[in-house]
Formats: structure tokens, sequence, C-alpha cells
């Protein structure tokens, strides 16, 4: 039955031992796990049992049954999607949330979370150099933490068609466009599919990096316009998923300034958190994000420190988000929310309950510090480098694109004369790649060419393990290339 | 900088231990924080430090700061809202969870992180007796944990969309209706306001217990047909947030089986873990949401004894969903995923990455036992039963509908000759007992009655604290008609 509270501190002392446990033998599992499909229900009661079990027991069957059973996105030579490592300092900001368990809807359902929230949103738009319109002490503006990228874009469409039907009454919802490129995240195209809206996919070209220019978010407008549609939101990318491309947000600009009521959301779920570094602020436009975006997003719990789930989201006008979203019942109706002199995040998101995800956040600022955040970019960075540098110089394998921070995405180099495809040869090194467990990469197409990506980002990574990815997707690739040169 | 494992299993053992002490020492705080707004930006720093802290600075602050501007969800005195309390049990899940930081989208992302949540959504199923068309083993329909009831509601809203536009194709979006109750949860009209589509609140009478009537609904559809509009969803509710009314559903079915592609979701978010004990099934209408509801959804975390967030939603068809949601580009393709021998979690909510929720459910489900959590629920009934006899016989206070499991509603009695309406006098015992912060309750419009919710919940609450709170109420109450009177 119900864990007394001296149980509970000697179960909660073994599971911070079992999680030692886990870090100190990372390097004795295989990235991925080699579990069949169905291999958990095989091994554990297709019901609950009737009686309380002691929790030794259970803790038995996690390391016998889970444990076995993971993908190691904290392994050092996991590099596939973007790695979610998280840290031990967040964990223990999710351990403390937990404990707590308080869905701070309202101001006053647990005013600590909602004022940390909005102080650590502030500090954080500090660290990216965000302009203080974003800041949530500046009463027009804001941040919130979301749960995931998807989930911020989404909010930032509804706001965007909400602003734009207020502005427009009537519109007649089957003519609403939503803008994304060929290379921007599924997120957008989820988006619309959630909606129920149009999107138009903008085509994006490698001459140009990848990257949206305005003349094409120009014509494309222009086209729409002259059909009757009504275009009402683009989602800019910075730092695209298949390979770290940056839209030419300067150009998006100088033409959407000119689209009444058109909403800009700046998705850098990934990349964002270069903006702490002074360095890569140019690149990433923040002087025109700062200047014109409506709304920009980067995920922390990517290669930001903090476990998932933790999508910091800022948006320039509160109002249009409240709007949007706006439904208070008798139930919810409190003093200060009545007053209007507090944030009543449940207002700012989807769901109404939300979990207190900015105390991990909290944690993760205070114990690295702005300087401890920064090297950790920089060192994700070097090491792409490292392995982009390699690539270079390889005989076998070809970067499709420039590194883009700690991102590198390359090809096979198909050899003069076979009449294999590089594509052909690049899915079947992916095909080698992944039959293998100890290694993690993924794959994607950049316009026709297939390509495998290779994201950097868990905190155990260091210069071997890169080098030894490198010995390995090499000497697979060496060994697929004489297999074909000797058929 | 980064922590490493031995400090780690040292700042472990500590917040361990002071989540023990924060147990230890619920009843010296009040439910309610008096902190003011704006309290803790006055408390902390407006930046993120330079350089990395000592973690024992920053819990300090966790103490010194955040305690005391927390609403303690778990204090046995707290009544508001329904309680969220979670248990030490899903806190040790939570924590394990977050060590492991595993965006589960994909069934490959992690294997154990689906196939966990496959199988104790299968439990659960089995728990509340739901039919097996609901199971995921069966293949066909199946269950997922979703961050929060109101979440569980707009997947479904979209699920029901997505059938009913691809029935009728070409389905005017402008002239798609939702369906609610005036006593729905705020939920389905913010799903509305999500999606933009419009929705009809159907009004429901004391007289029937606030329960939405098959007639009513028929009415309800006729008229807007005759409009030329589509109804293609109704949000029924199996216990109310304002006052635990239960919808007909019986009545309901008969009706909506006659109307085309028309999907019935049942928003069970409270009352639905009430279904673990076969006493209450008879009055949910187990059998006919067993027969033909298309989707069911209740929240472990509110009564269920699982931590925010772990909403538990069915559906009978999980292609319905799948269709409505599935956008696969080529980085997240996988061998399993194509062959379709596994879920992949991410077509089944609306973002892509998501958290090993069902580790803390099987935590909690294994410790108490299918015994253990009947009786928890049982406990919240009798306790609440024994608050509203003391109502039921108080000189001051009177039930406005009958106790719903553990929830009561309430109003002050307006003695004969005062000119003060009994609303007033309920707002004013309202305002009364918020200024308090010992105790904690809601209030809520029943049609045009002012009510006090009473909501019975939290793991700690005993019948002496119910006494209290009686007790407490009721000399409010006489001091308040006290000071009528003498006017």
């Amino acid at each position: 039955m119900s864990m007394d509270v001296e149980s509970f501190r000697k179960a909660g002392y073994q599971a911070i031992d079992s999680i030692c446990d886990f870090h100190y033998n990372l390097h004795n599992h295989n990235v991925f796990s080699a579990v069949e499909p169905g291999y958990l229900r095989k091994a554990l009661p297709d019901h609950a049992p009737e009686h309380g079990e002691h929790f030794q027991d259970i803790t038995e069957d996690y390391q016998k049954h889970i444990i076995p059973g993971l993908t190691i996105w904290q392994h050092p030579s996991f590099f596939a999607y973007f790695p979610t490592p998280g840290t031990l300092e967040a964990t223990l900001g999710d351990l403390v949330a937990s404990s707590i368990s308080n869905p701070g809807f309202n101001w006053d359902s647990s005013p600590a979370s909602t004022e940390l929230e909005a102080l650590v949103m502030d500090w954080s738009a500090k660290l990216f150099g965000l302009d203080k319109a974003f800041y949530n002490e500046n009463n027009t503006g804001g941040g919130v933490i979301q749960t995931t990228a998807s989930e911020s874009a989404l909010v930032m469409v509804v706001a965007a068609r909400s602003r734009y039907t207020r502005t427009y009454p009537g519109t007649d919802l089957n003519k609403l466009v939503i803008y994304v490129t060929t290379q921007t995240h599924s997120l957008g195209v989820k988006a619309a599919l959630i909606l129920g809206l149009r999107v138009r996919v903008i085509d994006v070209h490698l001459k140009d990096g990848l990257s949206l220019r305005g003349c094409a978010l120009q014509q494309a407008y222009e086209e729409d316009k002259e059909a009757g549609l009504h275009p009402f939101i683009l989602i800019a990318t910075v730092g695209t998923t298949s390979s770290g491309a940056i839209d030419n947000i300067p150009e998006i600009f100088t033409v959407a300034r000119n689209f009444p009521s058109f909403w800009v959301h700046i998705d850098a779920a990934w990349a964002g958190v270069a903006l702490s570094c002074p360095e890569h602020r140019d690149i990433c436009h923040l002087d025109e994000i700062n200047r014109f975006a409506d709304s920009f997003c980067t995920n922390f719990h990517k290669w930001g420190l903090v476990n998932h789930d933790c999508s910091a989201l800022w948006v320039r006008d509160r109002k249009c988000l409240i709007d949007a979203l706006d439904i208070t019942p008798e139930f919810l109706k409190t003093k200060e929310g009545e007053q209007g002199t507090v944030i009543d995040y449940r207002n700012w998101h989807l769901g109404l309950s939300r979990r207190f995800r900015s105390l991990k956040l909290w944690f993760v600022l205070r114990c690295y510090g702005a300087e401890g955040f920064r090297e950790h970019i920089r060192k994700g960075i070097r090491l792409n480098d490292r392995f982009a540098t390699l690539v270079g110089s390889s005989k076998e394998l070809a970067l499709v694109t420039a590194p883009s921070f700690s991102l590198s995405v390359f090809c096979v180099r198909a050899p003069e004369g076979v009449t294999v495809s590089q594509n052909e040869l690049t899915l079947d090194l992916h095909t080698r790649l992944s039959a293998r467990k100890d290694i993690a990469i993924t794959k994607t197409y950049l316009n026709d060419i297939l390509c495998i990506r290779f994201a950097v980002g868990a905190a155990r990574t260091e210069e071997k393990h890169i080098d030894a990815a490198f010995e390995l997707i090499t000497s697979e690739a060496r060994q697929l290339l004489a297999s074909i040169s000797s058929v």
C-alpha cells in the first residue's frame, strides 16, 4: 500500500544510486537496444497486481526489463536526431518539481511556479540577447515554457489566426494559409493538420543553402492573395532539423513587413541556444529577430542542458496569445487574475494544468552559469567541426552542406565508374550503421540527395568518441565500396 | 560547472531528505501562500549568474524563496479545484523517467518507453473495466498518456473532425460544430477556440441533476442540421468539475448513434478513476461507454495517485487518430514504423517528443495494487459523504446538489427575513474562507446559484480534517449570518 516517508527516503536513495550506476556504466551499454517489438509484453504480467508489491521488486524489474529496452540518449556515441541528453542538475529539478506536483494554471494555484517561470524566462531572454520587448518584466511581451517546439509553433499559429481573423472578421477559415518551407520541421505541417488549415510548402534550394529567400516568400504571397487566399503566418527556421539551414530572416522581414497582419514565428528549436554565444548572433540574424519577429522558440531540452520537456517560447505581444486562448469559468476566477496584476499561464498554452518546469531550468542556469552554458555550446560546435574536417578530407565520404553548429550532413562519395547511385550507396551505409547498435545516426533527404545526419550534443561526448565514430563510419563505407567494386 | 556523478549522489540524497522534511512538516504550512504578486522578482537576481553556483546555495534559495510561495496541494486541508496531490511512488517514477530523458516519439527512440505505455494503459483499461476494444493489445483501439484532459479532448476533436471531413469531403470548416453543455469543463470551449470552430453550449437543468438529456441533444442536432451546420462531436462528461454531474450517457447514445460520423468523447477527467470500483460502474454508465463511446479520458493526475501530468486517453479506433495526425518525414522513418509492427506514439498526440510518463503510472499501480487503488477511491468518497452529511444537518449551510463521489457543492442557507440574497451570502462566505490561508476551497455557479465546491482527495486528508473543515466553514458562516442579522 502507500509508501510512508521513511520508506520513500530509503527507496529514493536507492533510485539516486541506480541513476549513478547508470551513468558510470553508460559505456557498457549499446546506444540502441537490441530488443524486438513486443518484448516487454512477453516479460510482464498482462494486468496490474491485485495486491500492492514491494518497491524493491519493481526496481528489480526496472533493471531487468526497462533498462535493456532503452535507447541511450545520454550515450557519448549518440549522434541521431538532435541529442536530448539532459543533465543531472535538471534531473534534480524534475525531482523537486514532481514532489510538489502543483498544476500552476493560475498564479494563486502556486505563486512560486508562475513567478519562477516568468523570471527564468527573462534570465533566458537576456542570456540569448533577445530584445526587452520579449521580457515578462516589460508586461507587453513575455516568455512561457511549453512542452515541445511543436506545441510552441501550434500555439503561435492559433494566436496568429486569432489576430488575423479579429483584424478581418468573417475571414473564411477554408482560405487561411500557413507558410512553411520544404526544410521546415514537420511541426509546421502538423500544426496545419491539427488546425485543419491549408499549408503552403515553399521550395528552397541547395544553391541558397536551403534557406528561404524573400523573393520566394513574396511570390508565394502574391499568388495566394491573387487566388483569394489568406496567408497569415510563416514559420521560419533558424537551424533546420535536416541540415541546420538558416532562413534568410533579413529578406523575409523586408518582405513580410508589408503583409497586413502577417505573423512571423521563428522556430530555432535546436540552434536557438547558440544565441547564448555572442559570436553566433549575427549568423542567426538576432538583430532582425529582435526588431520584427512576432515570436521565437528554442528548446532547452535539445542542446540546452535541460531534460525533456522544456520548450522556451517568447511572444512580442502577449495580448495576442491571451486573446486567442483565454477561457475563464467561475471556478478559475481569482482576485489577482481579475485585477490583472499577475500572469495566469493557463492562457498562454493549450491545456489548463501545467508542470512546474521552470525549476529544472533554474537549477541548470544557476549550476552552469552563463559562462558554463556557453562553454557547453562551444564544445558541441568544436566537436562537430572536428568531425566535419575529418569528413572533408575523407575519400569515402563528402559533406553535402557546410557544417551547421553541432550538425554535419554527409553522403557517400560514389567512385567513378560504378553503376550504383550515390543515394543507393548512402542508403546502404545508413543500413549498415543502423544494424550496428553501438552508434546512433539518422538519415534525411536534402532535396533529392539522401544524407546521413551526425548531430553532436550529449554531455559525455569527447574528441575520442568523434574520432571513433568517424573511423567506424569510414570502415563501414570502405567495406560497402569494396563490396560494390568487387561485384 | 557540470555536476559529476558523486556530487549528484550527494545532492540527490539531500533532495530526497528535503522532500521527506516537506512531508513531515505539511501541517506546519498554510495551504495557501501569503506571498504578494511580484515577491520572487524582488528576492532573486534579474539575470542568470555569469559563473556556476554551488548546488547547496540553490537548495537554500529553494527553501527560502520557493517553498513559501507554494500552494500546498498535498495539504490535508486542500479541498479546492480537484486535488492533484500525487504520491511518493509516482515521484520516484518521475525521477527515474527524468534521469533517462528519452523523447519516445518513435518505438525505436526508446522501445521500453512505448512498450511500457502500451502495457500499463492496458492494465488501466482492465482496472476500470473498459471493453477490450480499447486495449492496445487488440491493435484496433488503444490507450495513450496525454498531458491533460484538455489535450485529450483537443486531440479527440481533431480526430473527429478528420473522420468527419474524410467522410464528407469538402465540408466547410466554418460550418462544423462542437457540442458541449453549460456544465462541460472549459476544455470544450477552449478546444473550439484553438481550432477556430463553432461550439454549441447546450443548456442542462438542475431538475435533471445538470445532466445532458438525449432530447436536448436531439433538438440541438436537428436545429443545426436545419441551419446547414455540421455537428461532428459531443464532449460528454462523467463527473463535471462544478458539481460532479453525470451526463445521461444511455440517452445520448440512443440519439447519437443515428447521427452520421458523429463522435462521442467521454470526459471523465476526475471521476473516471472511480470505475476501478465495480460498485460505481453503473452510475458512470460504463456499459454504454463500452458499447458506443468513441473515446474515453480520465486523469490519473487528479484523483488517481499519479503526479501531474498523466491523462489517460483511450480511443476505439486508433486509425482515426493516426490518420488525423501522422506526419512522417524522412528523418522519422524507421524500419519498425514502416512495417507497422509497433506503435509510434508521435502520431497519437499533438507534439512529437514526449516524456516517459508510463513509469510513474507503473510504479503506482504496482505499489498500490488494484486493491489499494480502490481503497484510495473509497476513502475519498467516504470522507466526502461524512462532509455532506454534516452539511445536510447544518442550519447555516445547504447542499445544492447531491454529493458526487468525493465532491460536495453547497451554499449558505439564507435566513428568513433577510434582504441579502443567498448568492450574496455565499459569496461573502467564499470571500471569508479565501482570506484565510488554512483551508482551500473554490466557488462555482450552478446555473444561477453561486456555490462553494468542496473536493476531497489529498492522500493525508482524514476524518479529523473533514470535521475541522466543517467546523471552520460553519464558524465563518455563523459570523457572517450574525453580522447580517445585527445590521
